[in-house]
């Protein structure tokens, strides 16, 4: 499989700064979500496959896992990079890290869907550029990932 | 498997806020690497198990995808969160998430040990406190990630 991800592919371009990046990484922290989802491998499984498939990206590869007594953690790889989730139903709390390159897939939109699947009544989006490259001359700028949006 | 994660486990605890959280997030990007490695799957997924298993982590599950021409994606599943990586052979560029939760492992040990397999020139390392809870009451606090330390 092609990965879906080229240099300078990022639609939004930082024209002043003359900087583009690789991928956006969305850290999400949803609270208040409905505990017996949480806690049920399956539905997380899928939940986390539909994010992906709802927000463009192709999934290549999955893994979930259940702990005792309670918690699921779990990876979509897409061809876009990857999603990740840990989840803490005990405190109706869930990690999630949505990390895509390329154009043809939107992080937001798998956020979005996550937060109305796992009912939750609060929630924060923060996101990241990684990778930030120089287009002046199209090489990567030795610095951390930069904060773009945080709510 | 039990999940070696609790409440009020993390050793660091900022007394005068009164804030402990449940996971240590490391954002590491690594530059001017070996090529040769980022595209090797199989170096790739040694390597990434290693790291877990140097900073003390349990794996759980593992799944990496080579791309076409290049690039490698993968996750371990660790009982204590999970470690991901996505590569950048052309550009020597690797984005690396070191998520761990508990006080058996230390994440930054895994920076360390990827920083000197990938032959990484540069490096910065980000680590963000995720899940923050007041110790008042032991009630998450309805914000986003904190970040602790970035070089």
């Amino acid at each position: 499989m092609e990965r879906k991800t080229k240099l300078k592919v990022q639609a939004e371009l930082n024209e002043e700064k003359n900087i583009t990046y690789l991928g956006r990484h969305i850290l999400a922290e949803f609270f208040d979500c409905t505990p017996n989802i949480l806690n049920n491998l399956k539905l997380i499984e899928e939940f986390m496959t539909n994010a992906a498939v709802e927000c463009g990206a192709t999934v290549v590869q999955k893994c979930f896992h259940m702990f005792n007594p309670y918690g699921v953690s779990g990876v979509v790889i897409i061809a876009e990079s990857h999603l990740a989730i840990h989840t803490w139903p005990e405190l109706g709390y869930a990690a999630v890290d949505l990390f895509t390159c390329g154009e043809s897939c939107d992080p937001k939109i798998a956020y979005e869907y996550l937060k109305e699947s796992f009912g939750a009544g609060t929630a924060s989006f923060s996101e990241l550029k990684r990778g930030l490259i120089d287009t002046k001359n199209d090489e990567l700028i030795k610095v951390p990932f930069e904060i773009k949006t945080q709510i």
